[in-house]
């Protein structure tokens, strides 16, 4: 293909991303074509039902309701996959990238469950596969990590990044509520989806762990070989419990590397952070992400996560990135093309490389001895106790138990939280949360 | 010139920035290659000593003390210039780019005052200029601003750019201690200079500001068209006071653009930012920066803004950047030769289009009739009065009046501040903040 001075631009998927993006192009266009030296010019969008009506307004003429026809024409240089899903979303973006072409992407899932398979047909057929837009909305994360930060290794990366959950977290925290009260309002105000469990359930945050992990470390990770744990257990009396020890809680993604071991962990739940660590800060809707590199220390990265004009921005510039390799070739340095060699032979971490604090409230029968059970269970475990508030549960003749330890590992709390769960003393299953113990 | 597989690099400068990239560029070097495709090959060094000691050792072949002959050596691809000044800088970089180079600077100084030439230069004869390590050290925010948000437009980008002074501000509020305490104290564990004059005066700030100025709304804006104030009239007492008003005390880059009246505005001075936004919270030696986008939002972007390593990454990002460009052809999408538009006619905001409201603290006269001078001056330039806090100054028969205004403009209230400087009963020279009402 020689350098086009016009670039055409197939949208799959319009709805509010895809509206999001229309819109947005439109507006800043002028300014965009200058910085760029193109054109750029919405030639085609893809939509699932031709008929309904839509708040962005385009031409009848450029409207199909087939995603494939846009992939496979020969006139359109770049495909924006904004349809989700893992399917047609797969197809689409394989026929492209055979075709040649640059797709940009904001689904995340797909690169979690396909990424290697996309990356391997990009570079074999010469396309490209952008997807700036898959990791919280409109921070710039991809880009800092993969260009901004380059000189670095990245021993410890943590973050929000899913804006429902932060949102769910957020008013169970402010208002005293309950998890389920707060979910229908989330639901009720378009926060959250009428199928809430691949967000609080922690799905999200995993595929977007997972595109983070290939990224910084050149490994694919499975959420299946992840920690994956949600939101959904946890009560207004776990952020009063956190905050008389000096936390707040998040839905976090972690991902750490052990450098001298060559281990790497990925893994998302539920997180106990120091109440003075900016991301124990970050409210509301927001995404936030910590990422420490072995040369530059810890940056710290906070924008919307999720929405049509956050999303549009990242897509935007993921576009801006496709026309510049368009225009002057080979641009982007760090392209599918390049192999990354980041992960040196790492191998997952097992179980007993997990290393961390944890939190545990146990609700129990109020009856003498019950203590003692539990901290024998624990202590057999070689897990140590450091420190223990005792109240009346909400249920009668019940008493919570919530206990914070030193440093243990996910095998010897594994064993431990099932053989709590098995006490007849232990009323409801236990709930587990982990300490992050990040100052930065 | 066709595409190297072996890049040789040239550092002009070796001094703690220098010996960093090197030291980097060393350790991580395999990894970096094999992401880049090429070999990075750390050619020459020029020093100002030739005899100096040095923690970094390289063979003496590869060492000169003539920062031109590395500028003009027909072997060197990349010249990184990071001796600092604006005199052999300017020789060094312009000579560097007119040989068709690419130029990798950390010189905010160089770039305020000779950044036209230095990309006029650059766009003539083919060479580059990259400049991540100029604005905000370890934090990739020219990348951010430039390709991650080049969707949007910025009405408000505002930030801490100088660690030494918020090394300076936290110290004193965190001790209650004087300014002049801290300040040698910071000078006695390095983070201040031995003349501290470009950091707390606010001019490296401002250097930086212009950087992102120019970035943002494509025009040159110089420190002499700008407020510029520094940090060394602030006391402990004006923590207390503005600690009291709900609010800390950043010195912060501001720059804003108004584009219905298509009037930009850029300025340094010390900020009273309500105590709940995140850049009033990051301490210490950190940068931050708050970006808003008319598409994304606010972004929020912090991390080291100096020092060895932390700049040593950005540099080495440009690096990567140039062996890319070197590697593939023309890459990087917003190069120097591309034209940016985004200042479209916009003029410098006239004071009077600067409003905020302003902390004032007069030292005055303890007797009758003083606050209702002041006030009636106030009132003669419609400055309306929102609070105020008297209290016993220091000096015997003094009083400390702190007054905050509703919102009104620099015109008007640098004509109320020269009146009541003339005041018989002001004592010292008024101090006169800011309040910055950004809440992201």
């Amino acid at each position: 293909m020689s350098a086009p001075t016009t670039i055409n631009i197939g949208l799959c998927g319009f709805g509010t991303v895809g509206q999001g993006v229309w819109k947005h192009l439109f507006a800043n266009r002028t300014e965009l074509e200058a910085r760029l030296g193109v054109k750029l010019n919405l030639a085609r969008a893809a939509v699932r039902d031709l008929k309904k009506a839509r708040t962005v307004k385009i031409p009848a003429s450029k409207i199909t309701s087939d995603p494939l026809a846009i992939a496979t024409d020969p006139a359109i240089h770049i495909v924006c996959e904004l349809m989700g899903g893992t399917t047609l979303a797969r197809k689409v973006t394989l026929a492209a990238l055979r075709a040649g072409k640059i797709v940009v992407s904001a689904n995340k899932a797909l690169i979690c469950e396909h990424g290697a398979e996309i990356f391997a047909t990009a570079q074999k057929h010469g396309g490209h596969f952008f997807f700036e837009a898959s990791v919280a909305g409109g921070i710039p994360i991809i880009k800092a990590v993969r260009e901004g930060l380059v000189a670095n290794r990245f021993p410890r990366i943590y973050g929000i990044l899913n804006g429902t959950c932060n949102y769910i977290l957020t008013q169970m925290e402010e208002n005293d509520a309950p998890y389920a009260t707060v979910l229908a309002e989330a639901k009720r105000l378009g926060y959250a989806e009428a199928d809430e469990s691949l967000d609080v359930d922690g799905w999200d945050t995993a595929h977007k762990a997972s595109v983070l992990a290939w990224l910084a470390h050149g490994v694919w990770v499975k959420t299946d070989q992840m920690i994956v744990e949600g939101i959904s257990r946890i009560t207004p009396a776990d952020f009063k419990n956190a905050s008389v020890l000096g936390f707040g809680i998040k839905l976090l993604a972690v991902i750490t590397r052990d450098f001298a071991k060559n281990e790497l962990s990925v893994r998302v739940h539920p997180t106990l952070l120091p109440a003075g660590n900016v991301v124990a800060n970050v409210s509301g809707v927001f995404n936030a992400i910590s990422v420490k590199g072995d040369v530059v220390g810890t940056t710290f990265y906070s924008g919307r996560g999720a929405g049509q004009d956050a999303t549009a921005s990242a897509v935007i510039s993921d576009l801006a990135d496709a026309a510049a390799l368009l225009r002057f070739g080979k641009g982007a340095h760090l392209n599918s093309e390049v192999t990354t060699d980041a992960c040196r032979g790492c191998r997952l971490a097992p179980p007993e490389s997990i290393r961390s604090r944890y939190y545990l409230r146990l609700t129990v029968k109020d009856q003498p001895g019950v203590l003692a059970r539990v901290a024998s269970i624990m202590a057999k475990h070689h897990v140590s106790i450091a420190s223990v508030i005792q109240n009346p549960a909400e249920r009668a003749g019940a008493a919570s138990l919530v206990l914070t330890t030193h440093e243990s590992n996910e095998r010897e709390m594994g064993a431990t939280l099932k053989q709590l769960t098995a006490l007849a003393s232990t009323l409801d299953e236990p709930v587990l949360l982990r300490i992050g113990d990040f100052n930065d």
